[in-house]
């Protein structure tokens, strides 16, 4: 059949939810990563029927059908790489708060800041926080089990999904879980489509645990020598159990990028630093009692602290970190952010991988990340029109996730798979784990329509042509 | 192929690991539901090797292999319905505690209370606590996702899993997620073995997650008139987001039992009243905070209470709660133990209900459950000598299964299916779920070998023959 034919059927079934016009076809062509695939036709389902219409008639027609909502994604997951049909629910906003059960029953389009303010207005607290927050998607959040700054005390979006209701890849709808707090009846299929990128169905509903709002917060500003010195303070807070809500981890690097994009340094007597930005919330006292075990240690490890309990000023303590993600592009124009894992054991040896990395590829190597999880963002910043800065991009990225995975890490603690990891994931799994992986892919979906593409067929997306223009609500800060 | 040659081709590979020593082959044959299946053989491997050789084996042969621990499940998940062999790693018991990380490495065989002692050893707390804990295995508590007191607070089994190692029921070697407290990458295979009754997998080693052993705690025992007005009581503390890390509820019938047996009322001038049992914990400012929340909110509703902040005299205020379940056998000698769930907004339905199911079947339906996550144990006791009160109870059964679903509860918060449950599966799912379910086993487990003949094979457990002379080292209270 004709892909004019293909659109015909689609047009008959699902009418003016149907779309195929140049704008809206260049925008769900990509997301985040900036890999471009057109598809044949864009559909913003009305309703759970339409949704169920679309996959029946792309499972009939073995069309390939991808799931999408804002496009936040980092690894190309939401690029329709072998066209067909995208399937946008990023209009399913609705939000409604059970303050008594302390849920939150969404739509897959709700955006994950709306989420957490519907909850704080009445008293109640959802934690995960991707820095896409407000613009990511709860399908999408759900879809990449996303992670945030708070995950090491508050976990990732899997803790916090109750059920998901949406459709098998084969057309037929499907609840797994509950909005219920306990549940243990069956296999246990929601978290398995919690991170499955989209892959093992659709996510058209779910129900989220919330939790009470923290009463009171400190945040602190410290200031290391050196990665070796800050990293010493990490360990020794953790087998303090401490357990902050935020804890993250800036390498010299990171810091000079961001004090260059301010023209001042956060420190004056100490510009060439590594930093780390600890908050602690919880009730009062315990947040007091706390904050003179982190104090002590500081003390003693840190040239010199910033603290504070207010939230503007806390504000002020954030901006190396917010901004020294978009200052790197000083120092090349384009960016290979890695979100790899790796235990507290190995927290040293990564980071100095780091600075001989930058040795092996003459690329910056600028790295931070959620330190408390072991969760580090190593970036690999290059020229694209260069084809030698482009080859050692490629090689320092391989090198890295051979040394990740050598330290017992993972390489991929919250973007996922998708496009950017698909190399890499039998650096990770065995040939009998991805064969059993495949084989859930098989069983749910016979005819490899959802999402196809990813994961399994090794991509290697920085050859790929991108597009650097294309411009997201979230680049403002570029 | 003869049973006698299966068994000389199994003690070739697994040699002095394989028992058919009577007394070996009748203790794995039952779990606590008591429902006995003599296996073919018994295996308790000592190396990984074994383990594998034993599956390849079964595999090859289509031989079932019924995995198990202690046996503490109440489902008959472990009993060995269709014959075979029983794969036993309660040997399997190491436990390591990395004090840096918060984590607990442990072997399947590893007894809850153990691990949880390990990890106060070192300042660390494992929260799960199902009421078998001193006997019960982890790798049981993972096949069925265990929950326990403290699930409202601190979640279920599941929540603490990070990585597992283990073998595909065709007997490659596997490991799902890892030692780490990030991971995204590939499938989420860990979640789906978790819960899955042993059917999907086997699992050898686990890592599990460890918080800060919370600092202090605060516990109280409050009478009600009768169950609606413990309940209000319920509804209003969750909708003050009172979070409390133990909150049970028994009704007149389980307060009853526990009176009767101990041959004094726990309330001398409210003989007959509905419990609260309620504890705290946390930093001691925060349970003083909330304590002073929810004493305000009895002082207005409860007929009495008995507090205490002392380890000890809290022991007593938990007798009622501790002694009611045995005491349940003055009603009689056998017992429908069900674990539903139902939503905040239901809990006064599901109370009425059973007491409409009294009158409906002339059975004693005395109910107790950890009523912050709604998890109730209902209870049917009845003779099962007499036939009448068998088709009763079997009545009953039914009819409260029903209903727990029109509710928009559970019929399974943390036992799972096994065959207990098993004619209830399709009230619970509909058929495009359970035919997901089923393609996923046959996915893993092409020939059906791993615990075949639980979940998807409706069995009345209660029509089965059961040994009721059989003791279990957990059976002393009874």
């Amino acid at each position: 059949m004709t892909n004019k034919m293909l659109l015909s059927r689609l047009r008959r079934k699902l009418g003016d939810a149907v779309s195929t016009a140049p704008d809206d076809l260049a925008r769900v062509s990509l997301d985040s990563a900036r890999v471009p695939f057109r598809p044949d036709a864009l559909v913003r389902p009305k309703s759970d029927e339409q949704v169920q219409q679309l996959l029946l008639l792309a499972n009939k027609l073995g069309v390939p059908v991808t799931p999408r909502g804002a496009g936040s994604a980092t690894t190309g997951a939401a690029s329709p790489i072998h066209g067909g049909w995208v399937l946008d629910l990023s209009d399913w906003r609705k939000i409604r708060i059970d303050a008594t059960s302390g849920m939150a029953h969404v739509e897959a389009g709700a955006v994950t800041k709306a989420i957490n303010d519907a909850a704080e207005a009445k008293g109640w607290f959802y934690p995960p926080d991707p820095s896409s927050l407000k613009h990511c998607t709860i399908g999408g959040n759900i879809a990449t089990n996303a992670g945030g700054l708070r995950g090491a005390k508050y976990g990732v979006t899997r803790d916090y999904v109750l059920a998901l209701e949406g459709f098998l890849p084969t057309g037929e709808p499907v609840r797994w879980g509950a909005p219920l707090k306990k549940f243990a009846s069956g296999f246990n299929l929601r978290d398995l489509w919690v991170g499955a990128e989209g892959m093992l169905g659709v996510t058209t509903r779910a129900t989220l645990k919330l939790i009470p709002k923290p009463q009171s917060r400190w945040t602190c500003l410290a200031a290391f020598t050196n990665e070796t010195q800050a990293l010493r303070a990490v360990k020794q807070l953790l087998g303090l159990r401490v357990v902050p809500s935020i804890l993250e981890f800036l390498d010299r690097q990171s810091v000079d990028c961001a004090q260059r994009r301010r023209g001042a340094s956060f420190f004056p007597k100490t510009p060439a630093c590594s930093l780390l930005l600890l908050e602690l919330d919880g009730h009062p006292a315990a947040v007091r009692e706390t904050r003179q075990v982190v104090q002590s240690l500081f003390k003693e490890r840190a040239l010199v602290t910033k603290q504070t309990a207010d939230p503007e000023q806390a504000e002020t303590l954030w901006e190396a970190r917010r901004t020294c993600s978009q200052a790197m592009f000083q120092m090349g124009d384009t960016k290979l952010n890695e979100d790899v894992v790796v235990p507290v054991q190995g927290y040293q040896a990564l980071l100095r991988y780091t600075l001989e990395l930058r040795k092996l590829t003459g690329l910056a190597t600028p790295t931070f990340g959620h330190v408390a999880d072991g969760n580090f963002h190593v970036h690999l910043m290059y020229d694209h029109g260069d084809p030698a800065q482009c080859a050692q991009a490629e090689r320092g990225l391989e090198l890295l996730m051979e040394k990740v995975v050598a330290l017992g890490g993972a390489i991929t603690g919250e973007h996922g798979i998708g496009l950017a990891k698909s190399p890499f994931l039998s650096l990770q799994h065995t040939e009998a784990e991805i064969a059993a992986m495949k084989r859930i892919k098989d069983a749910l979906d016979p005819n490899g329509i959802l999402n196809p593409g990813k994961m399994f067929e090794p991509f290697r997306m920085w050859r790929a042509e991108r597009d650097y223009n294309w411009t997201f609500p979230w680049d403002h800060h570029r």
